[in-house]
């Protein structure tokens, strides 16, 4: 193989990074921080996309496009939000460049200082609170519905392709509502449709629950989170939906006139998932051989290779392999021929095995004569011949049952890896040895919290749904608790 | 009608600011020069983008994602490119916010100054070369086909909704190729894929032409165009498509080896279309009432309104205007039921009228009886009764209609504005008066463009595609010329 990737048990990390870069994902640009979505990995960032943005819409949202930048005094409107978000932000500054007078090519004209700062937006809240102001009088112009596909920045002094970027890409729905329940409902309905999206299409299981007061979004009332689990025994936060209260109303001001014609301030949410989900998916999903991919979202669903000696076998195998394309692609199969010159069958079956392509379908002259194709499915890279006979209806099936395995596997792992800690001594065990979530009792302070995190790096990763009321003792500190939650160390 | 429209002939200017206002395309924002693009707005620009989209990737091309900001350093690469871009534009300097010691809010922490400044990207050529240089070693990476839709700014000084805006959205093709004739034909390929965009799917008419010297991206060998007529006789280019020679292969340093293993610079094109469409498409079809739409690209093609009094009568109705919606949709047609109680018919015809959406049914009691419904078209307001039997299918062959009168109509009005002058006097007279393009000799110098721009804002607005080489006498200095070009005031 051409491009050979670290196994996982050998540096996980590195593995990662492989599979980002070799599997044509993404690549490191020359911004600190800012990578390059590659054509491959825009394909599959396209197809989240536009199932989620059909998720938005079938739930009654509408799309919309706020500004870049963010005036400096608005991040400060809201207390809780301006200590979370105005720190590690890209601010600009000038408006002009203008030639170096000494001839370096171009430098900042330091007549053209902005009179405020304009920060990159890292989260759009401020700057569509500021124009709901002027959208919102009356209850007939609630709820407000909105959604917005952007670009957002925030400086991290660590980053790593996909999972933590200085820029990337994301949706962020901001609504408004008249009342607090409805907010609630919306919150409660947006973390559904992530959790839907997530395990149904990206075959990822997660786990619903509320963020402890530490982990709340800044500015929220309540942030409600969905968390998977990586190979590596890490969990990762896959999407969030926050429960704003009023506080963005009351912050900018918007008020609207009930049906009493009584004023009061709008109840307000906002949720998110990111180009991060990308990252997700590669760490639940792929082996050492490259990224898998499942069949619901993957860019490229079925590729055929022909496998020949000289130009008569290609022409013989050619008329039957574009037979077999054109049924796949009538049936809504996402389908490639790759019958180009330029490499040897082994070496393009190693090529798509990196690229995740969910199943493969090899042709040679012994196959043509029995009817048959060899069909060899990534997920399991079982390989078996299959008749041309009832093919198409086979490979629908076969891509089915692909999505569901992956589902269940990655189910399986993460199931396995939830276990109890009763102790401090079992909670750092499990913490070093099995790794995965554990569900342990907490005093419910965020200095326990705190003192957790300083000691092991893990964080409550969240309070399940519906989370049974039981009572016993803090893991750390022994003082009573009322329930246990679900610690991890996290991406 | 509760939103009046100023008449285009007694404020031209306000008449486009009260549809994109009323009509709530878009908004103004707190930060200066950018816009909020509403959701009516934004659901036109969706219809727009996916089908440029389509068309994108129908003659191979892939979407990608670079990043939003530039190196100060990247604009200096390329001579002609930096005096172009280098100047107004957002300059990010600094990477962190700090609490104000004095307690005013948050101020730019000194300490986080950025070594280099970076650009907030108006145009991706030089970050994306810089990539493209370790993309592309040989002849079997070429062509690189890639488009990317983005977010651009250009601190623009005086700034019209959607015409000009500090921020705008668009997409920007990048494609990189192993000869100068391959690099012409995709320049031309997607100039014709705008051309064929702007008048099928907006229903506005274009010439096809190439920029003189001084209209050219800066960095380009040639730039080819389309140009548009606006209803108040000024001039909107639409479109550009870039050939760029080698200057940014050169600039970045990007050689590939050919079959014979020589070495050599690559070939580029650049090419891209904004907002600012939407902008030509306000002001190329709609009249005092408000928006015009053509069909292909409306949000809502059809609204059905019912008229009634008392609840008894609306459940009548309801019955078969769900039908109707419901047929129409099979359709593939944009319908929407609307039968809020919060306003009467009168106001909702006039609401519909002012968002521009192409056909309106109205539907009564006494229609009921005879089986008919009421049938508005918003291009020409012409009302007729039509049978409810093979209504569905008169409403599609209506909508085919309405989409090919507006072009007609747009195409009509510009032919009718193409003049030729043959002396200064003549000019002038043209351009104060009628306006629209005037086809005039101009003796090929920049200096001759820059005097006739200097007295009369009229611009060479392209040298149209096969234009005829005719003998003649520049319009300004008398000196001689060889062909012909158009000239405009333009947006």
């Amino acid at each position: 193989m051409s491009k050979a990737i670290t196994a996982r048990d050998q540096d996980y990390s590195q593995w990662y990074n492989d599979l980002v870069l070799k599997g044509e994902l993404a690549d490191y640009s020359a911004v600190r921080g800012c990578m390059v979505i590659r054509p491959y990995g825009f394909a599959l960032w396209e197809k989240m996309r536009d199932q989620l943005d059909r998720m938005f819409k079938e739930t009654g949202h509408v799309n919309a496009y706020f500004p870049l930048f963010i005036p400096k005094s608005f991040l400060s409107k809201e207390a809780a939000h301006v200590e979370g978000f105005a720190k590690e932000c890209a601010v600009v500054t000038h408006y002009r460049l203008k030639n170096d007078p000494n001839g370096g090519g171009v430098v900042v004209d330091p007549e053209a200082k902005l009179d405020e700062e304009l920060i990159v937006r890292p989260t759009s809240e401020t700057i569509i609170w500021n124009t709901y102001k002027t959208w919102i009088q009356s209850y007939r112009d609630l709820p407000l519905l909105i959604n917005q596909w952007a670009n957002v920045v925030r400086w991290e002094m660590r980053t790593r392709l996909f999972l933590r970027t200085a820029e990337f890409l994301w949706q962020e729905g901001h609504t408004a509502h008249a009342t607090a329940e409805e907010a609630v409902a919306e919150t409660v309905q947006m973390l559904n449709v992530y959790a839907d999206f997530v395990e149904q299409y990206m075959a990822v299981p997660v786990i619903k629950g509320v963020k402890s007061e530490s982990e709340r979004f800044a500015g929220a009332v309540d942030t409600y989170c969905i968390e998977a689990l990586m190979q590596d025994g890490k969990a990762l936060q896959a999407g969030t939906s926050h429960f704003l209260g009023q506080n963005f109303a009351k912050a900018f001001d918007v008020k609207f006139s009930d049906k009493e014609n009584k004023l009061d301030y709008v109840w307000a949410t906002s949720w998110g998932v990111s180009t991060r989900l990308i990252g997700a998916l590669i760490m639940a999903h792929s082996d050492d051989e490259g990224l898998i991919l499942p069949p619901k979202i993957a860019p490229l669903q079925v590729v055929v290779i022909p496998i020949y000696k000289g130009e008569e076998q290609k022409a013989a195998l050619d008329a039957k392999a574009k037979d077999i394309v054109a049924d796949l692609k009538k049936a809504g199969i996402t389908v490639k021929y790759d019958d180009s010159d330029n490499a040897r069958p082994g070496w393009k079956f190693a090529e798509y095995e990196m690229k995740g392509v969910p199943v493969r379908i090899a042709l040679g002259m012994r196959d043509l004569e029995n009817k048959v194709v060899e069909v060899a499915r990534r997920d399991t890279r079982e390989k078996k011949s299959m008749s041309m006979d009832g093919l198409t209806q086979n490979i629908a099936a076969l891509l089915n049952d692909i999505q569901e395995n992956m589902f269940n596997k990655a189910k399986a792992y993460r199931d396995a890896h939830i276990s109890e800690a009763n102790s401090w001594d079992e909670f750092v065990s499990l913490l070093e040895g099995k790794g995965g979530f554990i569900s342990a009792h907490w005093d419910g302070t965020p200095e326990t919290e705190a003192a957790i995190k300083e000691k092991t790096r893990a964080t409550i990763r969240c309070i399940p749904l519906n989370n049974p009321q039981q009572e016993g003792k803090c893991v750390l500190t022994g003082k009573p608790s009322k329930q246990r939650v679900l610690f991890a160390i996290a991406y």
